[in-house]
């Protein structure tokens, strides 16, 4: 078969990256980063696609991974300086001494003595972040707590004291923009602090690392952080518009679909476009506006305000009027293709191995493989 | 590398398969359905795996699919009667024709006149089953409805009107034993009466096709059903679980997860198993007992009752315990294996390529490979 060159020769449902947006959310991150005089080490967990993520990392720089699976994606592609950003279990230790031994920069994360410990048994000189806990919201050690200088030490008996990181993820609970700068500020200061201690212990550490969309891009002074962690950015999602981190056309992801039937007595729309399609996230629950399992945009990518996904089974999505009111379904009739915005990319991109780019038409300019697994 | 001997030898997350569980829950099915004297055309939705298609399928039987995909993997190894059970987008018709013409027997479905004009003009004989609604929960035609005899003359002027299907999906509302087996006649009924039409106008509609997992095994009489489609069966879940379709331990997959890390202030353990691994669904949120993101076993299987995935990041899983009591994190150091049992198998089973399978021990016994995508 000839490669599809046009959203309307796609099988559906399918994901489409619309690369004029993604552009723009590229460019905005970057310059944010460069007033705030910090290097980028984007995580690709979001797009888990070499192309997405040369075009998010800077020259020759590193990036960030969720899994080694990433970090074998893209060292295979010739990226060196990687961080696998989640606290290493031990069974995952021989993979990273291996992925080391064949010449990958690779950096794990601890955040407790017997992680620590494990760590720098197993292989001399593998270095290692200390996570901080800067929100309370998931991992990591508070930048005070004894537990750090113990946890240092345990991992310098082998290992590399390379620095701190944190991810705000409580920034995901803030509800206005006020409240993303102050959480940055925490951040920040959580990690400075804790790289105080360490070097104050006699610990080199280097890096201090911070990112999440949110902070990243509200951040007014990152003084004494080295890098910035973020990935979404790059896609954007409902979930950050909800947050009100970027408009809607800023949102470069969408899931196609076509519309398989009506039902007419209720009022809804079928379509091929499920929650394997779309993923179960429903991110946007607790926001004032509730999403659904997506805003509902034309093949062109231009909203129809009053649709709403409101339901999913596995390869349908049922699509009625926001307002539960009739819905003139001979606008709609079967095979009309739409898209369908996510509410959070990260999890939505995960159901699929490509991304159909276009560039504002109809046209695919590129299909771009994207990865998956562990 | 060698291939793994044992959960103790994975990375982790992964999937692990519990063969004797499987078997027994293939073997109730198959003792149900020839009780009410009606063939198995097994949904592969759930598992996606040949070597578990095969052994869902009557010897030399048909499948249903949810995707051309499955469809696909399944007849390259050699079966040909498949169902593919979503109401066809115009936009799959050429594969459809494309499959058919390499000897497939695929069939497809229609609840419309539009999607049947379609099929019927695309290529001559292809069959399709015309989707009931037996329970006013997604797609189908109402049995009484004037639509029906319109559908079927639009597809038999090029196509042929192979019968009837439906799926009781609201057969998950239910909450007693007794009311799945009255979903589960509403629904027989539904599509009986459907096909009695249909014969009555001059269709010959051979098949009267039923399916959900709670529905088949509750059912007391399937009189003029000619075959049942279910899937999740073969591994359960918390949501059969939950409706009491089958005990906790016939609940065959899980989701091997180690621990990472400990939250001493708010007594969580941390874990590798997240969301991408366990999956967003949330299936058992409204019922009587919320099972979080899914229940904690030991890592040979054995339920820690107190415990539960009560929140989940990308790659990270929250532990505690469920009456948000202290909890004992000595007991769980870090690298500690623990099994998740998911919400919803299908959507859990979908972030992962292959199943471990293991027979009640910790030893595996092979590594069975599934599919994914459109």
């Amino acid at each position: 078969m000839n490669a599809p060159s046009s959203l309307t020769s796609l099988e559906t449902p399918c994901l489409v990256l619309d690369h004029a947006r993604m552009a723009r959310n590229l460019a905005r991150m970057r310059t944010q980063l460069q007033a705030l005089g910090v290097r980028a080490r984007p995580h690709v967990k979001t797009c888990k696609s070499l192309p997405i993520g040369e075009r998010m990392r800077d020259p020759g720089g590193g990036i960030t991974v969720s899994t080694l699976a990433e970090a074998e994606q893209f060292f295979a592609a010739g990226v060196t300086d990687i961080l696998y950003a989640v606290g290493i279990a031990p069974n995952k230790l021989d993979h990273v001494r291996d992925l080391r031994a064949r010449g990958c920069d690779l950096t794990v994360v601890v955040d407790n003595v017997d992680a620590a410990a494990a760590v720098a048994a197993r292989q001399a000189g593998t270095p290692a972040l200390l996570e901080i806990d800067s929100d309370d919201h998931r991992a990591g050690i508070r930048p005070h707590d004894d537990a750090l200088l113990a946890t240092a030490a345990a991992l310098a008996r082998g290992g590399v004291v390379r620095g701190v990181m944190t991810h705000a993820g409580a920034s995901y609970d803030c509800r206005s923009a006020a409240a993303i700068t102050a959480m940055a500020e925490q951040e920040r200061a959580a990690v400075v602090t804790a790289a105080t201690r360490l070097r104050a212990a006699g610990h080199a550490a280097p890096i201090v690392s911070v990112g999440s969309t949110p902070t990243a891009l509200f951040a007014r002074d990152l003084r004494g952080v080295t890098e910035v962690r973020a990935g979404v950015y790059v896609f954007m999602d409902l979930v950050m518009v909800g947050l009100g981190v970027c408009p809607l056309d800023d949102v470069a992801l969408s899931v196609l679909c076509s519309v398989i039937g009506h039902q007419r007595d209720k009022n809804w729309l079928l379509t091929d476009g499920g929650w394997m399609a779309l993923s179960r996230d429903r991110g946007t629950a607790a926001f004032p506006v509730d999403q659904g399992y997506g805003v509902v945009c034309d093949v062109h990518g231009a909203p129809i305000p009053e649709l709403v996904v409101h339901a999913t089974n596995q390869e349908h999505g049922m699509l009625r009027r926001r307002d539960g009111g009739p819905l003139d379904l001979a606008r709609f009739p079967v095979g009309t293709l739409l898209r369908v915005l996510p509410n959070h990319a990260c999890a939505t991109a995960a159901a699929h191995d490509r991304y159909h780019v276009v560039d504002g038409g109809m046209a695919i300019t590129a299909i771009w493989p994207r990865g998956a697994g562990w």
